[in-house]
């Protein structure tokens, strides 16, 4: 929405201490001291007809999974794993009982992957349109979660694979990257991780503006999708501006001391605020594009 | 939603245990092991624009306040207190900032009174109307959750206060009962609980099927609020019938082994399965009306 980030500012202001929250909101999920001396995470998301599906286009069984997997690529972000979830449909009135059906199982299609039951729920018609929201629990299960916050100067910055071009289709399919979070977190050479839904560039600088660092990125490094690619000859835009700028990829974004078990090097964090772009023997500023939510 | 409660009963039978659920799904919140030995609830409510409230006669401090108040009823229902939220929020484009900030505070307003911090969420912008949705947590500290399931043959059947008419405001405005709901399960009298958000008809139906047993209402000793009487001037219902039938009430509905320390005798648990109306004289059935969610 416009104005999305002034807002949540705003509520980041808000909010006040609680013995319950230890980590101050802004992150993929929240982090709760639950009981006292372990951790909870909670994270939510809500998905659109219109803006992040189109019913008239994408089957109900997909619009599930989709949902539950944008929650599990929260957790995945967090390097918790998927423990339980509550689900909320806002149906269209009229949509015979087999649709609720087929959402629902899509929900559990991607969440059975992890063995992450949904508890509850609430389902509701209307005259408007779909609007899906699933509630995701994460448990840390003795590793840390990791969090946006504690870039350093020097670390690598990494991704888990291709990005760009996923309105061709791979928003619906993407797979969530749980087990790759996990074996990041196992590493313990991680020292910031998001999940790509916005943009590289855009959830870049939110990983960059948690830390107080900035950022170069090597252009030619960066892992391109075929997806991008066919994009482009749609868009006359540059195959890499896909890569950069396109969001939901849901690749895991992550920096680190030394060497990760996993990933591709893009780039380097820097002390110097700046989040740039290396590219053709050029260094210019790496502008934070991407979605605000929108199809 | 047409439907709602089949579909409903269709989700149930798709559960699988888990070692995280010790009880079915079907309560007003989910009770999950966390850390196993306790437990944790989690509750979610949608309210949606043109069922649950009109943004054009509503303003969005009011409507935030009665989307958390929902989820906190919840919480009274179950006994637990309220710990913890995230809100979701779907906001018409164009909606200016200033609207957000007031759905925020409205839903803080009624949160706050229960320290209970929203923790997270996630905003979007599309072309439908409004839709507020929050994630409740709740912790038993100390007192068992009281569920649907419970109430046995010879229980006494009470509510916490008079019913009926909350279309005429008061469903914008109703106190939760989370106190009231801890002191219950205090008294360890308590054998099983809901909160009226359907109608009392069709609440106790829920509390009845779960417990497998019947009841027996005195039309003579329900609590009729004033509203109830106001209202059946334009409609030329009995009071008793709004009473029985309107919903959003949000007082809690409660069966006990003996008498409770606080609420309005209503009726008797029954071993025959059958929901029973004295009135008059005469002996009928209580046929469950009332909502399926609609303004």
């Amino acid at each position: 929405m416009p104005g999305e980030f002034e807002f949540l500012d705003w509520v980041r202001k808000q909010q006040r201490p609680s013995q319950f929250v230890p980590i101050p909101a802004g992150d993929d999920m929240a982090v709760v001291n639950w009981p006292p001396g372990e951790l909870l995470l909670v994270g939510v998301d809500q998905v659109l007809d219109g803006v992040h599906f189109d019913s008239a286009l994408h089957d109900p069984r997909d619009i599930g999974r989709k949902v539950m997997n944008r929650n599990l690529s929260d957790c995945a972000a967090m390097a918790c794993l998927p423990a339980a979830d509550v689900a909320t449909v806002a149906l269209k009135r009229g949509s015979p009982l087999s649709y609720s059906k087929e959402l629902y199982l899509g929900l559990r299609d991607a969440a059975d992957v992890y063995d992450c039951p949904i508890i509850g729920g609430d389902t509701a018609a209307w005259d408007d349109r779909l609007l899906v929201t699933v509630t995701i629990l994460g448990r840390t299960a003795g590793l840390r979660p990791i969090l946006r916050k504690g870039a350093q100067p020097g670390n690598g910055i990494y991704v888990t694979g291709p990005l760009g071009g996923s309105i061709l289709g791979r928003h619906m399919t993407f797979t969530p990257r749980v087990n790759e979070g996990r074996k990041l977190a196992e590493s313990g050479v991680v020292t910031a991780m998001i999940d790509i839904s916005d943009a590289l560039s855009r959830d870049l600088r939110h990983l960059c503006q948690q830390g107080g660092v900035g950022a170069i990125i090597h252009a030619a490094t960066v892992p391109i999708h075929a997806d991008a690619i066919q994009l482009s000859k749609q868009t006359h835009w540059d195959p890499l501006d896909h890569a950069l700028h396109d969001g939901e990829d849901h690749e895991l974004l992550f920096t680190t001391l030394r060497t990760p078990p996993l990933g591709i090097q893009i780039g380097t964090i820097t002390q110097d605020p700046a989040v740039l772009l290396q590219v053709n023997g050029q260094t210019l500023p790496l502008a934070p594009k991407g979605w605000e939510h929108r199809l």
